[in-house]
């Protein structure tokens, strides 16, 4: 019996994208091989490869001046690369702060860049800045910011304006679902394990002009125009999580795209915001226009509840709810795969668990 | 209908590997989840990390002075994060050289360090040096060599003596094909794609000692010591590749472990390069002592049937028969989960195609 997994990452995928993946793990395509077992080389391969790079430039609507690049080593991987492939030694490079990830971001930039901090909203992470907060440094390098921050459950509701200088964002937990204009991005990365598929694959959406200015001691294999240049077969992709993303961009295609999964992925935290904010019990402490739509934070304002709601969560078949180490409390995450039967379950739950401990 | 694939890698894994995985990936270990979708934070799949590392330090007889590594990006980003993590920029570094694969890393390790070239074997390939061929530099910070070259099918059949100075193994495609003494490198790195697994997860082992020395510039995510600090998870791993890999594990412990994986190893080479060197049509030109059992060349010496060899080869549900693009002719890569009855059945192909063409 599946459960409703709201998990942060790796996360909950399309149960049809993972009856596919079954159904011809052994015997690919009638390959008489696992897609895990095929060359990266061959034309079945490439033939995943170029469908769900078309897809994906589908989906976002991705202008022909961007490259895609599918690479491995996580977005935390990306935090150095960005700066060694888009910054000098000696550059300025503006970072957004809007909690754990942006800081995990401005740590690592700051081994490679100098790093100025150019907006965050206060101490406790519980709204985004405003446009007019942002203090851009003119001549930097680019400007990176985070759209929603997993672990606090904060998301921006627009795209910050940076004249002219390259907007870098880290879109792992938001990527795919709403619609974006890429063409407002220098560069849009995303570990795969949340919106994608599974873990060990990234995607990094990349405008031309900005591949090609990697430091030399970048390794060869993170340098984007090398990248770029090998169709990102440089060496041995990651092939199954690829296809796993393929087959995940052909679901989301015949959901409707992207304007069909915001309107459900807005239901859908509309919804829980809703019975939290309806509640005695629940809090949530995010500014309602910073409220992210992917992952929804909570606490129990009774104290020593926090186990019980989490061991009969558990019962009822809604797993993964326990916040992050570093907040505590309780988070669900609501990616495009977590169907609105799953969050409705939820919401009775959360509200039977009321009534009895009320 | 399953076919023998002889592709170089990503390649054959075990039918009873993929059978457990097919069977639980809807619902693993009664979860309600994927393995795909678990967290890799939970119990259930740090088991998963444990065991794996537990497993493969049992079957490599790894001393406890080792750490295991799971990593991204697969041996060619070792190709950089070996002289980053272990040599300062000014150091010589040793590199034999026996291939394709071994002037990879040479081309990498030059962006990084001054390189000597210990060794070779002369231009083409067909041999590997011996020791006393070999002319290392005595300071350098390590020697580097290629125990496998897949490309060509040239190994080697002793572990270089280095005279103290950290000896560095790329095995990616020979790992866990027979018995090594660990004790005798000071770091091993292998993709996964060959013996171990899917591709997306990269093993390193490394002497503590060597730990801890990377260069300022080198990203978090990649520096050996923050990896092994944070137990290969200090950001999301590839958490099925490596679920996957534990099942191999398991997979050689029940199928006796390397000494009897070596003795089959042997045994399928051995038929085949018999049956090429009786026969008059094919020819492997490696030295005998030099001949990879992993990775078998040949040529058909009458031009013009190589077109019809694949295609029937194929056809006979032998498939990735085909050499590698800069060499041309044939190669049938024999790794751990290539059963003996796909060696016998190309053995009978090849004879009944020499019969036919002769």
């Amino acid at each position: 019996m599946r459960v409703f997994n709201f998990s942060p990452g790796p996360a909950t995928l399309p149960l049809e994208v993972l009856e596919e993946a079954q159904g011809e793990l052994l015997d690919w395509h009638q390959s008489g091989m696992s897609v895990m077992e095929v060359s990266h080389r061959s034309r079945a391969f490439e033939q995943v490869a170029a469908e769900s790079e078309a897809d994906l430039r589908e989906l976002l609507s991705i202008p022909r001046n961007y490259r895609v690049l599918f690479l491995q080593g996580g977005a935390s991987a990306q935090f150095a690369l960005v700066p060694l492939n888009l910054a000098p030694p000696q550059a300025t490079v503006d970072y957004v702060d809007t909690g754990h990830w942006s800081r995990k971001a401005i740590a690592e930039a700051g081994r490679h860049c100098k790093v100025h901090v150019a907006g965050d909203a206060g101490g406790d992470y519980t709204r985004v800045p405003q446009q007019t907060e942002l203090r851009f440094t003119p001549d930097a390098a680019y400007v990176h910011y985070t759209p929603n921050e997993t672990i606090s459950g904060v998301e921006f509701g627009y795209v910050p304006e940076t004249r002219g200088v390259p907007l870098i964002a880290d879109m792992s937990s938001s990527i795919l679902s709403r619609t974006i204009d890429v063409s407002k991005f220098g560069l849009i990365y995303a570990g795969a394990q949340k919106n994608i598929g599974p873990a060990g694959l990234t995607v990094v959406i990349v405008r031309d002009d900005l591949i090609g200015r990697a430091r030399p001691g970048t390794p060869l294999v993170f340098d984007y125009k090398a990248v770029a240049d090998a169709s990102s077969m440089l060496n041995t992709p990651p092939t199954f999580a690829w296809y796993m993303a393929g087959l995940v961009f052909k679901w989301l295609k015949r959901a409707g795209g992207l304007a069909a999964m915001a309107a459900r992925n807005r239901s859908k935290a509309q919804a829980l915001y809703a019975a939290i904010d309806g509640s005695r019990l629940y809090d949530n402490p995010i500014a309602k226009d910073s409220r992210s739509w992917m992952n929804v934070t909570f606490i129990l304002k009774k104290p020593g509840l926090d186990g019980a709601f989490l061991a009969q969560a558990a019962a009822a078949g809604l797993q993964g709810l326990k916040g992050h180490r570093v907040l505590g409390g309780m988070r669900a995450s609501l990616y495009n795969a977590m169907p609105l039967a799953g969050v409705e379950a939820l919401i009775a739950f959360m509200r039977e668990f009321e009534r009895q401990h009320a």
